[in-house]
């Protein structure tokens, strides 16, 4: 069993990680003393898999545990959700010292956490992620929220798990195009700080999900949660910049999300299109050799994700929605971009800057085109 | 001019009382160094009376400023009220960095302070009460919220605002009844804590909004606002019970605002009468002495709050409102008890109990019933 610290001032935390976890779920709520009552909030489908497990694992410990599904899916991020938990936590009965359980991926992740966050001013969650996205990123860190209609996550609060309990196991139900989105994140860690991490997923001969072994995803996972406690400890609360380096191929990627309407690529396959942007735009600045380039982009097709914007897509349009993107200030932004494998750079992002060590929009546009799909050229 | 400090250890923060203090709002958010942004959000009476004032003020201190007007009143403490707020924010492009300037009495205050809580997971609040209740007690310590359709205040968050800007100036047009009921709130504060306040108030000839001269009303508000900041910065979370003692008066005040469905009674004049219950409670267990009790309810009378309840009222619905108050737990609570003037004792309520040391239901009914206006028994 692994388990990692997230240092914080008020309110530290452990993110477990072991085989059969589900099962000791319990217990390890138990351990910290939490409330009597406890909801799980879930969606149908992983409740249907884990939620039996879950519950029993909670009601073994004693707990007094009650249960709310939501409708699956990103678009079910909303308020709405959010209000169906409050009436549920009002039928039960939560108080202050009672918890919220999280049984899934990122959305069920997000929402619970808001809602705990903002149920009596605050109570706790308890963060179950059940894909691998939610293992190695948003179940650990505190972000909360849901989307307002015109915007994703605008809606939310920072508001830190109690305890992240993570079973690799409970994996093998994961459609592999969720696992592959996953992996994305995995490779974001090893190019941003981690080269120990890079230098393993470089070795293995295959990164898709039916290939991967027991000890290379202990790796992974365990890897994954140690850079993003490391961050989080140091950066809580986005201010200090470094919490930004995980942004990594997030700037491009969200743009390819939205300028695609979120339904041609997933947040993890436009995160991997992001790091090859971003890794070209660093090429061409000079700031990064194309060899390390070429084997980042080796490492995303090893793990089975595209290399290549999705046909059809409107170049312009990722460019406007870039200089819209909430984190741009005042018509300026900036990107993280590698340095070196393990090492990334801040640079500023100046639409429509000539200057040679900025990033632009015509290098931008000069760097997406040839990533282009044949087809599409 | 006062200046008081709210010490926190990560985000301390200013209440300043002055008199023309609005038209310095503008320099108050400058010297703070907030982002370009600022949207004030108030209601049509209140911003009909100081919203040109407060806008022009912050212009002149070269903001950019945007606003949005709620509907007034308790029944629109909602989460669809908070959609109002974020959706302005987004067509206004708040960032942030930028700031909502809640302009209004508690309602709005506390509905600013949450959606400023949970729009981009954190913006600025700076709070302007234009009430005294919002002045004395509400605009200072972070506690933001909604209501539920079925209990008050059950949705919110802690979010400290990063500035309070009292002007005295703008009670001139308050209600007479809801200075009364601010004036409930700064009785509080010299019973719990502030013998000198105290002893102020009873030299007084008269309590009433008209009689009040400029600097008893500076003393007021002054001396309320630092009990306030106190209690605040040594339990910002209401974590080791000295919060709780801010609750004097409001364990039997918030009782008979729901027994009669908050129609019949302000909050400010509930808690006058759960003020004088609990004073009698205390009597009772011989914790008090009745002369002080008494001139406890004297001070109450001279500020024109009556010291019966309602009539009509169901006392037997009061104790049950009383055991399903949200910080009763496990059927067992506290009340916050005086001692003295200027201290206090937290005593058990345990609803069923004999013993002659707690809080019991037929001691509260014993009190109550004594209470009842004459024309009712």
């Amino acid at each position: 069993m692994e388990s990692i610290e997230v240092a914080l001032a008020e309110h530290s935390y452990q993110i477990s990680i072991a085989t059969g976890n589900l099962e000791r779920l319990g217990e390890h709520c138990r351990a910290l003393k939490l409330g009597q009552k406890v909801m799980v909030v879930s969606n149908p489908t992983v409740f249907g898999l884990y939620g039996e497990r879950a519950m029993a694992a909670l009601k073994q410990a004693n707990f007094e545990v009650s249960h709310c599904i939501l409708p699956e899916g990103e678009q079910y991020k909303t308020l709405a959700s959010i209000e169906q938990i409050y009436d549920l936590a009002l039928e039960h009965g939560l108080e202050r010292s009672s918890t919220l359980v999280a049984l899934g991926g990122g959305v069920i992740g997000d929402m619970t956490g808001f809602a705990a966050a903002t149920w009596l001013r605050g109570i706790n969650v308890v963060q179950v992620p059940t894909t691998l996205l939610a293992m190695v990123d948003s179940s650990i860190g505190g972000k909360t929220g849901v989307n307002h209609p015109k915007g994703k996550n605008l809606i939310g609060a920072f508001h830190q798990p109690r305890l992240v309990v993570t079973d690799p196991q409970v994996l093998a139900t994961l459609p592999e195009r969720e696992f592959r989105a996953g992996m994305a994140e995995v490779i974001k860690y090893g190019i941003i700080g981690d080269r120990e991490l890079f230098d393993r997923l470089e070795r293995a001969t295959s990164l898709r999900q039916q290939d991967i072994d027991p000890e290379l995803l202990s790796t992974i996972l365990t890897s994954s949660a140690t850079a993003k406690a490391i961050v989080v400890s140091k950066d809580e609360h986005e201010q200090t910049g470094l919490r930004a380096t995980l942004n990594y191929g997030h700037t491009i990627g969200h743009a390819i999300e939205s300028a695609t309407k979120y339904v041609v690529v997933n947040h993890g396959e436009a995160v991997a299109i992001g790091m090859v942007a971003a890794g070209r735009i660093a090429v061409a600045l000079k700031l990064w050799t194309a060899a390390e380039a070429q084997r980042q982009d080796a490492v995303i097709d090893k793990a089975n994700l595209t290399l290549d914007l999705p046909s059809n897509i409107d170049l312009d349009q990722i460019v406007t929605t870039l200089k819209s993107d909430k984190k741009v200030k005042a018509g300026k932004g900036v990107f993280i971009l590698p340095s070196g494998i393990g090492d990334t750079q801040t640079i500023a992002y100046e639409p429509t800057s000539t200057a040679v060590n900025v990033v632009s929009d015509p290098l931008i546009k000069q760097v997406l085109t040839a990533m282009l799909p044949i087809a599409a050229t």
